[in-house]
């Protein structure tokens, strides 16, 4: 069996922050990604994909609010998974074509994430998400839904937006299934948006809840049910930093999880940004992943072969 | 290996006629449908799922409309791709609250379905989705994006509704993975809404076309696929019926495929209703399946053991 790699893209992979979100400029951004890991495809990886979705259902969540006296709106736990099913498409459809004349099956699951209900995160969200609102709007929705609303532009007429948890991934539901589908050689793009987030309820089923779950985290989590080697971490930069922003900002190429475990209580890596992905790359490989990368999606496959992006290993 | 069965669930399984579209409405539906299915799935079928999208996608068409000036709104093929997420994700969850004792992984598969850009229907577009619209909003979709917009209710101050093609499937983009998947042991939702339509275009390549495949008909391809010995087909109606709506109506228990043919030539079925119904079952019986079913959901694991429905068999 070849070496397996679970690759998490970020957000900005499908649509940039400067972009409205059309069908057009989002395949062209899944058209780049997907070029990468078709490379490395064809290096003899097995493949396992996540990404992100907050774009997506930011703009979901926007047309729900703005047809509710028409249309019922549908909670963000189905907007999620109505991403994967959008995402998984581009991406299935790209890769397809790509990869098409090496025989390769790709497949999106859709998936399921457990999160505990007592998280702490439910008792205090912070996870932004969907449109800004004014003040009025903010009460109504706060009072009718519910919902946490915080103040996040104190200079704006629209300076509210919801709030959600973001609790700790504690298992893929369709972890299982999914390791077979790979085991049987297809490519699959699974834990979309960090997976439709579930609780298992006081009758001990599963329940979809209004939370986002980090998507390296899951993807982390996955990484490890299907048995993968390397975790592949995609983001804006080419790799993490020692000093970030500073004036002497230097890359780092490689890194033990002991120094990464000191980089980061040193605050090299910011929270919420590069601090969970250093998290993922070293408890991926506390838990016998034979290396975590950090890099740029245009370094994805040289990185691959070590010659790009931050590398993390046991030590 | 056991019995397989391929179960096509009509869109009023999931959201009713009458009801609005809240998730709680239409997890009530997808938990009685799953209920059926897990009947099923305990005597020892495996099981391939795929189920209609209509009513989800006209709300989504809706809201695309609604915050057009604010969000740029998706086409028609990806409304399809996220229904598929979300219909999957709530009949995936209900069939793993039911199954989970019996170890059964449940997992959905986004799916393309390849048509012919040749297709008749391309040119003769007849079938209507999304919002009905005003004259004057029908001419600037009509000159805007293109669409094909007809008359459908001629005594409304919102006559005019988007028509698209209705192509015949030819076959399943993921159709080996999803046999694979249920070869495996997975319960696989799969095809929703008729399939993601996919043209292959001038340079071989898969890409993604307005239109809305038959479920049934899809259905029956994808049933072909996997190798499915009963193809179960579920709609509003516990039976197929000669004489459909007259006073000497009678059910059908059992035809032959040149009894059924004969019974559609004599017009016994409705064009757009039950007419694709028994086509469907005629191809798959006449392409080798053991028997094709039609009944209501209601009385799904009845049919298969020949207690209710009407059964076409070869002959």
């Amino acid at each position: 069996m070849g070496k397996r790699v679970m690759i998490a893209l970020g957000g900005n992979a499908i649509k940039q922050p400067e972009e409205s979100g059309t069908l057009e400029e989002q395949m062209r951004n899944v058209a780049t990604a997907c070029g990468q890991i078709a490379e490395i495809a064809r290096r003899g990886y097995d493949i396992v994909i996540t990404h992100g979705n907050g774009p997506q259902v930011g703009n979901l969540a926007i047309q729900q609010e703005n047809a509710q006296d028409i249309v019922p709106p549908q909670p963000l736990v189905v907007l999620g998974a109505m991403t994967q099913g959008q995402i998984g498409y581009m991406m299935q459809q790209n890769l397809r074509n790509l990869l098409s004349d090496d025989g390769w099956e790709v497949v999106t699951a859709v998936t399921q994430v457990l999160v505990d209900s007592n998280d702490p995160d439910f008792a205090d969200p912070h996870k932004p998400v969907g449109p800004f609102y004014a003040e009025e709007e903010a009460e109504r929705l706060r009072s009718e839904k519910g919902w946490t609303i915080v103040k996040v532009r104190p200079n704006s007429d629209r300076q509210w937006r919801r709030v959600v948890p973001s609790p700790i991934p504690l298992g893929i539901i369709e972890g299982r299934a999914i390791r077979k589908m790979v085991d049987s050689g297809m490519i699959v793009i699974a834990s979309g948006g960090g997976g439709i987030p579930v609780i298992s309820n006081e009758d001990g089923k599963l329940e979809g809840v209004d939370a986002v779950i980090d998507k390296d985290r899951a993807g982390e989590v996955l990484a490890e049910d299907v048995g993968a080697n390397v975790l592949l971490i995609l983001t804006d930069v080419d790799s993490a930093k020692l000093d970030y922003g500073k004036p002497d900002e230097r890359p780092i190429e490689r890194m033990t999880i002991s120094e990464a475990r000191r980089f980061s209580d040193e605050g090299h890596f910011l929270p919420g940004s590069m601090g969970p992905k250093v998290e993922a790359c070293i408890k991926f490989v506390e838990q016998g992943g034979e290396r975590a990368i950090i890099t740029s999606l245009e370094m994805a496959a040289d990185a691959m072969e070590g010659r790009a992006g931050t590398t993390v290993v046991s030590g």
